[in-house]
């Protein structure tokens, strides 16, 4: 067992969200003693969105998903911990569709409102007996605790992770409550995010989708641990409309920002949580990219700094390299001017100008690169594009949990 | 001092190339008690051809370098090792120049006649009055062997590094001989591959950057150590036209082809030296990929598998985990079809169709990775393209190298 994340943080209080209801049970997808199923039934009217991981050799689930996804409705969830069923062909498929069905018949609803994701060891398909006996077992079970449902679908994680946030749309105060599962792997399981959010607000399919996007673009498109890209990440939100408010239609909709501003907080802190779980991970480090030429190649460039491996080694040894964030931003391929840039470490500028800054005071440098959040700026000086990214350090324990262990 | 790499291999005996004088001298650049200039004089009538990092923050000598590539000709090349002159402004551009012109004056040669690189720490202006001393030292120095050469270029390598092939043009037999410094580094110093070719042979200078711009396509860019880009990386080819042979001006030129082979073996030779130095280096490990929509997708499809670290991870643990490889497949972006991939490790097929294969025999797979040459093949099934590229496994060492320093 991986000894807890040192950037771990407790558990929050979590609102109820009208609505929708938690049950976990034990499936035994694994020799563990554990629940590890996780069902969620979510009121009918339920409007959902997604996003799915770009991975080409994705799974059976987000194929599914993604077919769902179109739709714009739920009625339930399922999690399936230590299992990803990826990789395992048609056999595969037909595990996630027999789930699919129980629920249907269970709810009285379409089979294609029944969102399934399956985490864990690959190659295996997902055994049908245990996915039938586990989910008859939760449908029956009692409701349980956001933190019960954010252990259940965890596998490696050495920590639960759960965020929320409020907003008010009119009259009526509306509610977002998401858990997440991270990057904890160990072999040959692969590293799987998998986000579900809740809300009690009332907003159409569509302009969910167009919400989420946003959101996703500024939180789980700004995090990396080491580039990899699982074959099953997916996040979900779900929008019951129990809250009363006028239903959101569209960005013109009164509440729609402030609606926007929450969901996109919610998925910035899940994202941080990942981060905060990554493997090895003994520093949490924000990357700010501002000057670029526009947003979207900030992010790229923030990405190119986050994904070196000799920028995330020199911060696990605390060690203010800026050469190494130089190399990792003219490597990214975007527009950037060596002699123009201006690096950053915490709130001390080391190199501006293309030229080390003579005689910058190392005192607060080193003191900010021994803390747990570490804090890198970068300055394009070309335009006024910005982005922020967020990364862990890349130490030993990603190494030894990744490389020490034989499947 | 770091351990030299288990993956070296002795220097070889190379052949001399007629109008290639090596001298090597101690500039001083650092506090150590070896050469480390390397000036290296070619014929009057030398054609050269050139390829150079593509990160857009790079050094001056790399743009000077570019420019001279497009006149063709040299007379001399030098080398400073223990300073990378990087990111260092107009004081760094005046350094360089100031190289080129002593060289020039010497010879009564054109200043863009002479190739200057750097390869050590950034940050750092390369000192004008070491570089004026230690080039004087080396023209006035005895000619030196190809080792001496390999091992003053060098600064972290663990091992020098040189290969050579011969070919037939008409009646004569063309030697190639070339050294190159790898990708060891210890911050703050950032990897740099420098590589040099030399050879008797007559080739138009256009004929030439064709030919190099061919071998350096299945060769420097196919290998990769940790996936980032250093700011200097050069490698140049020289032709003195000593050898007699008609001159190649055309792939259509008898002799053209078998030259062409001669360089890219030479190359690739090369590449797989600079990987067995690759920091932390355990295993040498030859990715083929087949089946690919064609050559380039199939090589961007080898290298996703290359650079990511939960295969190179998985290798570092002698742990035949396709599903790691999957994932590279399917977040290269590449098109590949999850239920066409076949995957093999040495010479057995551990997955196929989309399926694990049931009942593979694991003892061999186990034998060949315990070995210090690890290959893994991946076929895509939708295609023709295929490549070859290579990497080693990423340890506990390149941690260590790159996170345990402080600067």
């Amino acid at each position: 067992m991986t000894d807890t994340s040192p950037l771990a943080t407790p558990f929050p209080a979590l609102p109820e969200i009208a609505g929708v209801t938690r049950r976990v049970a034990r499936a035994g997808y694994k020799d563990w003693g554990r629940c590890d199923l996780t069902y969620i039934e979510l009121a009918e009217g339920t409007a959902v969105a997604g996003v799915t991981t770009r991975n080409l050799c994705c799974s059976s689930e987000v194929e599914i998903c993604r077919e769902g996804i179109k739709n714009g409705r739920a009625r339930a969830m399922v999690v399936n911990a230590g299992n990803a069923n990826a990789f395992t062909g048609y056999r595969g498929r037909e595990a996630v569709e027999q789930i699919m069905t129980q629920v249907a018949a269970h709810l009285g609803c379409a089979p294609g409102e029944v969102f399934v994701s399956s985490t864990g060891v690959i190659g295996v398909p997902l055994p049908k007996d245990k996915a039938r006996d586990g989910l008859a077992a939760a449908i029956m079970a009692e409701p349980c605790s956001w933190q019960a449902a954010a252990e259940t679908i965890g596998t490696t994680d050495t920590f639960p992770k759960g965020a929320a946030a409020s907003a008010v749309i009119g009259e009526a105060r509306v509610q977002i409550a998401g858990i997440i599962k991270g990057s904890g792997m160990i072999a040959p399981d692969m590293a799987t995010m998998l986000g579900y959010i809740f809300t009690d607000a009332a907003v159409a399919p569509n302009l969910l989708q167009q919400m989420l996007g946003e959101a996703n673009r500024r939180s789980f498109s700004c995090i990396t641990v080491d580039g990899d890209t699982s074959t099953s990440d997916t996040v979900l939100v779900f929008a019951t409309g129990k809250a009363g408010n006028a239903p959101l239609t569209s960005m013109e909709s009164p509440g729609a920002d402030a609606f926007q501003a929450a969901l996109t907080d919610v998925c910035t802190q899940l994202a941080h949580l990942v981060v905060k779980d990554g493997e090895g991970a003994q520093k949490f480090v924000e990357i700010a990219v501002t000057g670029a030429v526009n947003d979207e190649s900030a992010r790229r460039i923030g990405l190119s700094i986050a994904n070196s491996p000799l920028v995330k080694t020199a911060i696990a040894g605390e060690d203010a390299n800026w050469g190494r964030v130089v190399m990792a931003v003219g490597k990214a391929g975007e527009p950037a001017d060596r002699d123009r840039l201006a690096i950053s470490f915490g709130d001390t500028r080391v190199a501006a100008d293309g030229f080390p800054v003579e005689g910058y005071d190392e005192g607060p440098v080193a003191a900010h690169l021994k803390g747990r959040e570490i804090r890198i700026g970068v300055d394009l000086g070309l335009g006024d594009g910005r982005a922020t990214v967020w990364t862990c350090d890349l130490t030993h324990g990603y190494i030894s949990i990744n490389a020490d262990y034989r499947s």
